[in-house]
């Protein structure tokens, strides 16, 4: 079901210090930069490995406000590792599969992610205390659209 | 430098009751459980990509103590995420740039990891909180072992 580790989400103060960090000391190449309202985020995308399959990044998050997921996240915690993404080949399925298993959902259904991927959410406490997002890269996104239509 | 994600290593209290959730309600697979008495934990690793550079793996850690690194960190934060280990093709190599950079090493020189990696950890205080480890993965670890003899 999972394909790959797609990204692990950091929350960061400061996304222009920790895309100092990440590519001049790891030298990792930015992506993109997008900020997603709905989220309270502003964010990064540095690649770390390129596949056919799907790439595998790190994700910078940066909080718009102190009211926010990963703004809470930052004063409870302190920067540091906040989720992790697995790819998966259909999120619909996947999404279905988890739940029949007693996995609570955040996200019933999926949501547009970074760099246009369908993403969803389960619960981390039904994750032994791991945020953990699902995945379904762009392109199998599109597809997948095109045939439901 | 960072050639993959090599695995995200997670604190458990249970080291069966999370291997039934990622193998069977991810469907990921069991590589190998492993005792490490000098890091005061027993792991599990599952596979979830293969591939011919690395595999990424789930790195599930049971501390085997109270009084040893995971079991601090399930007693501060409880279970989730500890720490991302990153694919390099030469852990040797990779130390010397990344501290040239200041970053601080908890390990200034590799030592043995899951499967017969080479490891060594970054200090999370230079790494925004993160705890970031190196991974050289037993292949090129070998050729490299020949090679220094």
């Amino acid at each position: 079901m999972l394909t790959r580790i797609d990204h692990i989400g950091v929350a960061v103060r400061s996304l222009e210090t920790a895309i100092d960090l990440y590519t001049q000391t790891f030298g990792l190449t930015l992506v993109t930069t997008e900020t997603h309202e709905d989220q309270g985020v502003r964010e990064a995308m540095l690649i770390v490995a390129e596949a056919p399959a799907g790439s595998s990044y790190v994700q910078l998050l940066e909080p718009l406000r102190e009211d926010t997921p990963v703004g809470r996240f930052l004063a409870r915690s302190g920067e540091g590792i906040h989720h992790v993404g697995y790819g998966v080949d259909d999120i619909v399925v996947a999404l279905r599969e988890i739940s029949a298993r007693g996995v609570r959902l955040v996200d019933e259904r999926p949501r547009h992610g970074s760099m246009g991927a369908a993403i969803a959410f389960l619960h981390p406490k039904d994750v032994g205390g791991v945020l953990t997002e699902l995945v379904q890269a762009p392109q199998a996104a599109r597809a997948q659209e095109g045939a439901g239509q």
